[in-house]
C-alpha cells in the first residue's frame, strides 16, 4: 500500500471553463480516521460539469471550493480501514470522496454502495449513479410518461439524457432527442435507439421537431432551457409534464435571461413544469439503481464511458467536457 | 307565462373591450323542445371577462360566436318543461343557456344542479359556481397547501381570488394577496380576511411582496401573468406549487410576450408550475360544492354580489368588468 495521498487542489479561481493549470497535484500524508470515520482508497474518479460551479465565483447549492482545498468530485473507491460499524475493509462505495487517493469519509459523504450489481465499478458513478438516478426520478416522477406518448430529451446524446430517453422507451413512449452535431445524433438513434434525432447546431430545431413529433408532445426532460426550451413548449398536448433538468444552455444568469411566457402553454394545455435535484430522492437511490442495473443487464439501458488514467489526468480533464472532446461518461482511473 | 323569448345578439365584432352597441334585443318565439330536451326559464345571468374571449376574433377554447347568435352565458333557471327523465319542471339548473329568457337545451349544457344548497340562486354563478370551484380545484389540486404555507393570490379581491385566498386560509396558511387600488386592498383585509394585501397599482410590488412573505412563498394561485407573476418567482420557496389559473394582466399573444425565464427558478427551488381548467374536474363538482357551500353557512367563505335588473342591461355589462365599475361578481336578475 503507497503511503502518501496525492490530491488535486484549487490553485487559481477559473474565469470560465476550468483549465488544467487551475489546479496542482500535491503530496500529503494519508489521513487518520477518528471514531466513526472510514479511510477510502478511490478507484475512479468522476468528472462532472457541476464542477465549473462548484469553483466559480458565485455559489450554486454547494459550498463554494476555497483557493488550496482539494477539489470536490464523485468518486468510487473501497474501504481500506473503518471505525464506523456500518461498513467493512473491502466494501465498495461511491460518494464525494475528492480528486485524490484516500479520503477519510463520514457516512454522509457516502451516497452509496456500489457493490452487490455485479457490473463494472465504474457504472456506479455513471448509468447507476448520479446520471441514471437523474434520468429515472426525473422521468418516472415528473415525466411521468405513459405508452404511446411521445418525450422529447435534450442533451440527448448525454449521459443523463440518453438515460432518459431509453427509460421512457422503456415505457413504450416514441422518445425524440434532442443533440448537438451529426455523431451525437447518429449515437442517439443507433446506440440508444431513439424514435428520432434533431440536430441543434443545424439551425432552427422547430420545424424539425414538429416533424418528428407528429402527435404533438406529452413529456419533456430538459436539460438545456433557451432556444430549445421555446421550441417545445408550443408543441406541447393537453396535460404534458416538463421535467427542468438543467439550463445547459444559459451561460450566465446575470443579467437574467428573457425568453417567451410560458404561462398561456401551461394554461391552455393544462400542463405542468417542474424543477427537480436528485438528491431529494436519496430515500430511494437502491431502488432505483436496482432497476437500472437490471435494466444494464438485460441491453435495454446502454451508456457511454470514457477513461482517462492516471490522477495527473485529473486538472484537464473539466475542459474535456466543454471543447467537445470527450465521448461519453467521463472518468478517471487511479487503482 | 310570458310567450316571447327576448334574446341578446351579437351585433357586431369588438375589437377591444365589448360594448352595449355590439349587442342587440330581439324577440324570438319561445323554442320548442325535442325528446331528451329542456325548456329552461332563465332566472340570472352570469357577465363573465371570459365574454370578451369568446366574441373576439381568434378562437379560445371555444368556439367562436358568430354574428346574428345570442350571446353565450352562464346562467341560473328553472326547468319549465322537460322531455328528460332526469330532469323535472321546477328542478333549477346552471348551465351554458345565453343572454335570454327561455332556453331549449340538451343535458349536455348543463354544468350542476343550483338546488338543494339552502342558499341564494345567485351564489351558484359564483362562489358556489365557476368563481368557488376554480379557486377550490386550484388550491387544492394545484397549489396544494399546508398549515404553516404562506399562499400568495392574484386578482385577489375578485371573484375566483377572493375564495382561493379563503379556502388557503382555511388550510391555516399566511394568504397575501395582490390587487389593484387601495378599496381592493381595504376589501381583501377587511371582508376576505387575508393576512395582508398588495396594492400593485401603487408600483413594483417586489419590496412590499417580500416584506409581506417573510417565510418566502409555498402557494401563488397566479391569475395575471406578467410583473406580478416575475415578482413572486424569486420569493419561492424549494418545492413551491404555482398555479396558473389566468393571465389577465397580457393584453395580447401576438406577438408574444418575453418574460424573465422561470426554468431556473423552478430547478433551484424544486417548484412547481401547472395550468389548469376547471372544467376537467367536473366529475367532482358536487364534491367541491358542497364543500363551497358548508364554508359559505359557516361564515369561512365570503363573497361579493352585484346585480343588473333586467335583460336590458346584459349589452353594456361586459365593459362594467373592465372599467372598474363593477364590485363583486356580476349578474343580470330578469326573473
Amino acid at each position: 500500500m503507497i503511503d502518501i495521498n496525492r490530491q488535486v487542489w484549487l490553485r487559481a479561481r477559473p474565469d470560465g471553463i476550468p483549465q488544467a493549470d487551475h489546479f496542482a497535484l500535491r503530496e500529503a500524508p494519508i489521513p487518520d480516521i477518528a471514531e466513526g470515520e472510514m479511510l477510502i482508497r478511490n478507484r475512479i474518479l468522476s468528472v462532472d460539469p457541476a464542477m465549473r460551479g462548484w469553483i466559480a465565483d458565485s455559489g450554486t447549492y454547494w459550498p463554494r471550493i476555497e483557493i488550496g482545498d482539494t477539489m470536490r468530485a464523485f468518486a468510487a473507491g473501497e474501504v481500506v480501514r473503518s471505525r464506523h460499524s456500518d461498513f467493512a475493509e473491502g466494501d465498495m462505495l461511491v460518494g464525494l470522496f475528492g480528486w485524490q487517493d484516500f479520503a477519510a469519509v463520514k457516512s454522509a459523504q457516502i451516497l452509496w454502495r456500489a457493490s452487490g450489481s455485479g457490473l463494472p465499478l465504474s457504472l456506479s458513478l455513471g448509468v447507476l449513479g448520479l446520471n441514471g438516478l437523474t434520468a429515472y426520478f426525473g422521468i418516472s416522477e415528473v415525466c411521468r410518461p405513459r405508452a404511446g406518448d411521445t418525450v422529447v430529451v435534450s442533451t440527448a446524446a448525454g449521459g443523463v439524457g440518453s438515460a432518459a430517453g431509453q427509460i421512457a422507451r422503456r415505457e413504450g413512449c416514441r422518445v425524440v432527442g434532442i443533440a448537438g452535431g451529426a455523431e451525437k445524433v447518429r449515437q442517439c438513434l443507433d446506440q440508444f435507439g431513439f424514435d428520432a434525432a434533431i440536430d441543434y447546431k443545424a439551425g432552427p430545431i422547430g420545424a424539425a421537431l414538429a416533424k418528428a413529433c407528429p402527435q404533438g408532445i406529452d413529456g419533456f426532460f430538459d436539460n438545456t432551457s433557451g432556444a430549445i426550451h421555446d421550441a417545445v413548449l408550443p408543441l406541447i398536448n393537453v396535460g404534458a409534464r416538463i421535467a427542468i433538468c438543467g439550463t445547459a444552455s444559459i451561460s450566465s444568469w446575470t443579467p437574467w435571461p428573457q425568453g417567451p411566457r410560458a404561462e398561456r402553454h401551461l394554461l391552455v394545455k393544462r400542463a405542468s413544469m417542474q424543477g427537480f435535484l436528485t438528491t431529494d430522492f436519496a430515500a430511494r437511490y437502491d431502488e432505483a439503481i436496482g432497476a437500472l442495473a437490471g435494466w444494464v443487464r438485460d441491453g435495454s439501458l446502454r451508456y457511454r464511458e470514457e477513461f482517462l488514467d492516471g490522477l495527473d489526468k485529473a486538472p484537464g480533464s473539466i475542459s474535456r467536457l466543454y471543447n467537445g472532446a470527450n465521448d461519453g461518461k467521463l472518468l478517471i482511473r487511479i487503482s
